[in-house]
């Protein structure tokens, strides 16, 4: 059989005029849940969960995402005991949160049922039992209505989502509204974090920047930060909020004292893949492009418009 | 959900430099068996049947293929009763020769299980009740050494099979030595067809010409032809080789005869899609470019070697 | 330098879904004109002239395109001295239109003098003298005003244009009124032919049957034909109107006297590359889905609306 | 004219089964040297140099790949003067050399004509004037023999090449006798700086840590660092060798400490477009994934077999 011959790619695009096509190996599920394409497959990535056509998570370098949204928050909040997640359909998210010896709670509420039995059934390893954890709450919903039916409180809430796109189903959840809304479900000294897109040259502009913008107008301090996530083509983007200005927000501890804190933290600190201590003084710096772009930044992303709003 | 966003499609190499990409809607199957990849898919062309990255059989239009493959050989045989075919394993090829009345038994083997039952499970449109027939007689095994360990003959033997490339498993079966012994294996009167590979202006003498000269060293007769198949992405080749010379070869009817013979031949007559009695006289006319390539073709495909001898 | 390595590559969307790959392995020319965008490469097809993204003419097969679009129509004209070409810019159309002896003038008006530039620059071997000839009158403008602001009449009008897509700038030239406007500047005996589009299996039915449709609808005698062209992907399709009912359309000529009448009329009859006589009763002669098709089309192409009447 | 039509694409294998596709708007050279494809196209990347069918320099970032490769360096030795910079062809390297004010002489090295016509010809924003100032020593030729054949000592050496692919041209100017060898042309505490290929989760350790073990045993220091670069579709590293062991080696500077060097030694500070003192930072911070790589890393680069010997 020669190699040459035809072969199955996934072909995402990036931006404008640009894509990165994969090799498919392998398609372990293809699907159309209520609410977008749920796609699971090998390649040379690993396995690989594409939801509406964008790359969600690959076995290869899934941990780097995952470390960058979750560690950073829970590690601002001492002795974080009760976390929400919204989205995380595949399980990593809960995974890393569990890695914390504090949690006695992680509530995570996804809108999709398929996405949550495509990930239990094939990605396994991405979970890596969170599912079957007694400190899971799974809870198969809209996470925005299943925080304003309830008057519970967190320690850090995790919004793991789609990007806000215009006509996509999560731009709601990245408007100063709801951001409002979420100050007011943090405990005390409580932190909110959110994926925030991609934060290379071309890409940083359309939800990185606005949504650190937005957040400096609800939180009182905002730390915005980027690791590179292969499979995900670019730099990637994450905001970090705070209900009160930390004392050491994230990027200030010296690495001996960040790794001090994951092996304090954390029940198997010895597995950290990417954001250890050293790793995160670069993870926390921004370049000077990015720091120029958000240093620019007007835009708030406002409910009533579902418009980014120049101010 | 954005139709711009990422997709999967298949990528078929077609000649150097030249490609098409067709999009998958759905992959029902994938695996690899002992002899090849195979997978079977949902695409623009309707279920796809591909095998080591070179699509086989598409619902779109492989009726254009199998009536073309199946149909001249049989109306060449006033009452074929014995028909053998060499491949063929999604079963269409099958499923054409059994619409004719004269049939008794259909021999077919094909050596690949994991096709055959893909075929079945995913492609029962393609068989059409072929593999239930009590007419048929199914054998999964290498089809040249099953002829060879018969005395059998036949009264069309039929040859399904992929292209003789260089390395690939079938070359054996388009050798001067085989076509003398397929002979052999007709009764009196009995015909010889076999899928001949592209037949267009770029890849015709790739296989079409070299089979059509190899026949002719060994036939009294033989007819070539081709017929589109948009699915293939070129024209597509076929030789038809007499055991003796016909009084009417394929293309010598006219239109009402030809019509009349499927008329009297066919089970279901007025069900041909696509190879009635006027497409025939287009099927059997060969343009001046193909004409031109035959006359000056001169290589005999030898078993020996492996390779092509020119003479 | 390692093959394998990134390749510029030129890609055609064929149908929905599905689309063609071509190497580029070298770019002469890339230019937007007025109308269109105009490039000229180098591809495994040899030099390929495209217009908006779509393939026109390459050196591998333009030949069979071309034959196919004039000689039908010259041959129906006896003595054929006036011909109009709309369109035509590469200059292949006129280059076999003055292959026949009997022609006096060949008037083509094509719109786009960056085509015209471009391809007296880089395609010679297309127009193979064609626009230095004494007999050519090259027009730049628009033939449907051309047309309107004479009185001159011809005995073969050719439309050699791109396809009537809905937002496309050539709709208005595959109307009703248009083709009735044609019939009279046709001379006694005229006729008029144009190329429409693909007629393949999935594609036949986008232009080439409404095209069909609406010519018959207006002239007394349509004939249909159609050849596989490698390059476009597909069989190609082509109308060709009589004003008058002829004794001997285009297809029921006998090979031997097609063949006579290409000696007769052709200055160099050695020379066809493609429809010999043989080659004019297969290209002739419809398949069974095509006259279907045909038979089943109710379209007419109205100016009024600028798209398809059902009637 | 519809978006939706036919493009040029520019394809870029990255690692096996991974492509990068840029959409190609213009082309504005295409041709083969002795040594390599040349190409310069417009994409959305801007002016883009791909040599071989690799990337070489974008408008968009070139500056990012820029700064890192030479500013480290030239930041190294208090009081540069004389510079060389093997390859580099298209003068962005030269430029960025030229805005160190202490900077007497830059000898640039390029073996290729071809590549350093086309540069001045059409991308001169990447040059930026550097081809004719008056420090300018521009050699063509190759950088090895001109090396060897001289006396010269130098600050700063920059090798600005292709990758040391197995079968490449450049293999040997990663060796460890070719490094022994620049260590010999260095003035005392001069430094020698080389880009060194992906630095990403996959592609890290095919160039980047065997360079880095190679110059590690030869160079009394060695830091490794690396970047985003977008459009090279990885983290991008970069070794910078001390002939001496630094007092403050590259990362050691705090951000001001940095920034005042870039004001002291820059005509032009103001213009830093990446590279600034925080920046630095995390440029010179390796993540957990290629400090491990690193510290695994067993492979020297020898001359003599012109492959890895594993030690």
């Amino acid at each position: 059989m020669s190699s040459n011959l035809g072969k199955l790619w996934f072909v995402e695009d990036q931006t404008e005029g640009v894509s990165t096509s994969l090799r498919v190996d392998q398609v372990l599920f293809q699907g159309k849940s209520e609410f977008q394409e749920v796609d699971v497959m090998r390649t040379p990535y690993g396995l690989t969960l594409v939801l509406d056509g964008k790359i969600q998570s690959c076995e290869l370098d899934e941990q780097i995402y995952h470390e960058c949204l979750i560690h950073p928050a829970m590690l601002a909040v001492e002795d974080a005991k009760q976390v929400f997640i919204g989205g995380g359909g595949e399980g990593a998210s809960a995974r890393e949160v569990l890695r914390f010896k504090s949690v006695e709670r992680v509530t995570m509420v996804d809108i999709d049922p398929v996405v949550l039995r495509t990930s239990k059934e094939f990605l396994k390893k991405h979970s890596a039992g969170a599912f079957e954890s007694p400190r899971m709450n799974l809870v198969v919903g809209d996470c925005k209505a299943y925080l304003e039916q309830t008057t519970d409180k967190y320690d850090v809430i995790i919004m793991d989502l789609a990007d806000p796109l215009p006509d996509g189903p999560c731009w709601h959840l990245y408007t100063k509204k709801w951001f409002e809304f979420l100050l007011t479900r943090l405990n005390p000294g409580g932190v909110f974090v959110t994926q925030s897109g991609p934060a290379g040259v071309v890409a940083m502009r359309d939800v990185f920047t606005p949504v650190h913008h937005t957040l400096r107008s609800v939180f009182p301090a905002v730390v915005p930060y980027s690791a590179h996530v292969l499979s995900f083509s670019d730099l990637y983007g994450f905001n970090l909020a705070y209900s009160q200005a930390p004392k050491k927000p994230f990027g200030s501890l010296t690495p001996a004292e960040y790794d001090a804190q994951l092996s304090k933290r954390l029940s198997d600190p010895e597995k950290i893949f990417f954001l250890d201590g050293l790793t995160s003084t670069a993870v926390a710096t921004l370049n000077k492009l990015q720091r120029n772009a958000i240093a620019a930044e007007t835009r708030l992303i406002t409910e009533d418009t579902g418009a980014f709003l120049y101010v």
